[in-house]
């Protein structure tokens, strides 16, 4: 069953202002670009603005000085990419699932899941665990013992949350993701590894996105908190005690090492690795693929690493960062020299 | 039941010239060290080419030149290496596996699986999902609705495939692996994010192999495209609508940013990060951990980043290279003093 | 059921000396800041020597030196770290499961499975394998055909072992785990990718942890090896033929490319990545983000990258990074010219 709306009732959810045929009937959304006559469009950057004759859009989403511009259907709005994204989560058919317990689903007698939740086939809940209203769990997905999960939080198929985990409401938790799994911990007796018992586990706030085969490991003994609103991609790394702040944002496949502390509004680009132990002041960026080894104490914007060129160019550049210390005590000498020089001739 | 071959048999199969004993049995494949008379071992490189003599193979693919240096039966082909990935196929104990659906295995009604498939214990099968002839499933892999898996393609255990997935013929997925988990989008509403729901697809071409914990997300409006023939090793984050060119090999670790193009026959090393909406030319080789922020218009190899070295010597290093603008601005002003003090001599 | 313990009790488990209320009762570890009476503390550097005053925990772990300072019940020990560390296992409820095969668990008939060993709901277990005595299998995972599993090693949900993998005794593998996938094997031929089948196994010591989302792959003709005591966190990644000395630890997001040899008692820390056919001798250590590229012949910490640095600035500088070469040529000929011109100046 394909979700439908007219252009007018789309204009009421999208709180915009309707300029021509209110009952354009809209199916989807598409880019100006491939956008047909069943689509809503877009337009959210005037480097598209080009496009906007041709676009063969239902309806398109646009700011009121490009209103003029859409051959069909405008929707009004101040933030067409704002607009876009509420618009999003109407079309989204992952969302229609009929509540209840799929087949070869294993829910543990003293687990309470709420009448709303779906869970999906051969998932399995551990004891004492809550599973709220509007829970959806996928297929294959397990949950541990005393667990928490938030009303209308979805997990995706395949996911793995260890004992004692806390999530709460209205998150997305991705296929492969690990939540609560032993931080990496040990202590070293002449040589050899002895494992320290991760005890800690895993508070996650509301409105957090965790993405495909991202992992968070459970605190040693304090808890791992990800704050309300954070939103990470997939393969990214948290290691035990580690504090993000509210509404960080962090790309995929970068890794925060253990007990540090990221703030509020920062965005971490990906890739980057950020060392144990560290406190990143609220409103930083890091730009991708850079190693953050110190604390920051300053918002803006940090990074490292060097820059791609022609792989034998860049050789003969990398033999010699080897020589930069080298170098710079060499310039050195040189100012030395042409000072002493230049010293020497004007007292000749 | 061990699968073994004559090496006459061997020599129709991989389309060798047979020198020695026709009746030689082969029951597997090693290395040219390690072989007895039941192996196939080959040589493929001149460096190894002492071995040959002690070699106790009971045969040995080689090329014509140094089929008098094998002590025992040879197999003389244009490409030893390329013989002995054929011969590989012959050998492999993971592709015997009996048609029919395993117990606990989750098949939706309206899912449509071939007679000759192989689904998995515990697998989950959604809602017209189409799997075709000769595929495997893993057990534990979990496939949503409105899927098509082509001919022959196999998935191990504990794959996650979202709905609206489309996989070629004769691909290998491997576990943990995740294809259509929601692309990374969210729309800034004054310092909160707001998800846009990721309406587009994941289209995978044939012969194409995904290695373990690869994330392929679907596209925010269009697919995710992977072409023909594309290889990807273990652990790549391929991001909303990327598109990768037919036989392209990236491997493990390797992070492709939303909306980049990279072309057909490609070679991307390992850790590497490709910054989004860039285009990478046909025939582009990157370098291990490199860092690749703007598109590539010339076929070539290009690198970022430095070479290891003692971690006290790349500190001093290190240190110098936040000095190296400075550096090359005293250079200058060296060389501007040296040439008025030269014009200087020369005028006096 | 909470685990509790006395003072006297824990001094006798962890051979120490007992000066205080050998009654204290013990029911968790805590830090020192956040310890109550139920709570063990420690300390384990003199960094946090000031909170023994104010610490409200029921014992303490310390040095013989401080014992003197702490207000409660003492625990002296040699080694508090270690102490801790021994002591965690005590309290880690994870561990506490009912022997016995899970509902939905699908095990071959052809496969062993020790009576005092836990099969978790769902998980599948192959042909001809063996689950030793106290082994704990979690939830939804698989383990293939021909695999071995030594005495109390755990296995968490969602882990994935191909077939023909050998496990030791007293390993811990976490979700999402991949151990046996194909290695990334392929010839060339005229441009397409000929697969290589992996023929080989893997072989993993005892006393191994593997972290969530770790993969670790099958050798292409011998097996790849995991020595005894080596410690791997999340999501790291080990090629096919990889060979790990014993007690090498390796942290999150390192990669290991194929066939290279890693000693004994190395450290490599997060995110680094070392080429493949490399052999890394025993003691060595790796520093964040490093790339390796050749093989390391003596003992030593080794480093590559740079440090991170506001980005406009770093901007800068990456920039001249480009003219490195070209400024190293500039120094020398600067140097040539200053000798010659002082030469000139001696002369005359």
């Amino acid at each position: 069953m394909m979700q439908s709306y007219t252009a007018a009732e789309l204009a009421t959810i999208l709180d915009a202002q309707l300029e021509g045929n209110p009952e354009a009937r809209i199916e989807g959304i598409a880019t100006l670009e491939n956008a047909g006559a069943e689509h809503l469009a877009f337009l959210h950057s005037g480097r598209y603005q080009s496009q906007l004759k041709s676009c063969k859009a239902g309806a398109v989403l646009v700011k009121e000085e490009f209103a003029a511009e859409v051959s069909g259907t405008a929707l009004i709005v101040a933030d067409p990419y704002l607009a876009y994204a509420a618009a999003s989560v109407l079309f989204d058919r992952a969302l229609e699932s009929k509540p209840g317990i799929g087949p070869g689903a294993v829910i543990d007698s003293t687990a309470t899941v709420a009448r709303s939740a779906v869970v999906g086939a051969n998932a399995v809940i551990g004891s004492n665990t809550v599973v709220a209203d509007g829970v959806r769990i996928g297929a294959n997905t397990v949950i541990g013992n005393n667990c928490m999960v938030g009303e209308k939080t979805r997990l995706a198929a395949n996911v793995s949350v260890y004992d004692g985990v806390r999530i709460g409401k209205q998150c997305v938790i991705h296929s492969a993701a690990v939540i609560g799994a032993d931080g990496f911990g040990f202590a070293n007796d002449g040589g050899c590894w002895v494992k320290i018992h991760q005890l800690g586990g895993v508070a996650i706030g509301d409105r957090v996105e965790i993405g495909a085969g991202t992992t968070i490991d459970r605190g040693a003994l304090d808890d791992t908190c990800i704050g309300d609103g954070v939103i990470l991609d997939n393969q990214i790394q948290i290691a035990h005690n580690v504090t993000i702040g509210e509404n960080t944002a962090i790309a995929a496949c970068a890794a925060i090492a253990g007990s540090t502390r990221i703030g509020k509004q920062c965005t971490i680009a990906g890739a980057c690795g950020i060392a144990g132990h560290l406190s990143i002041v609220d409103g930083t960026h890091i730009t991708a693929m850079s190693m953050i080894t110190k604390s920051i104490t300053e918002a803006g914007a940090y990074s490292s690493g060097t820059i791609m060129e022609p792989h034998k160019q860049w050789k003969r550049n990398a033999v010699r960062f080897r020589q930069l210390d080298d170098m710079a005590r060499r310039i050195k000498e040189l100012e030395t020299i042409i000072k002493q020089n230049t010293e020497g001739q004007s007292e000749s």
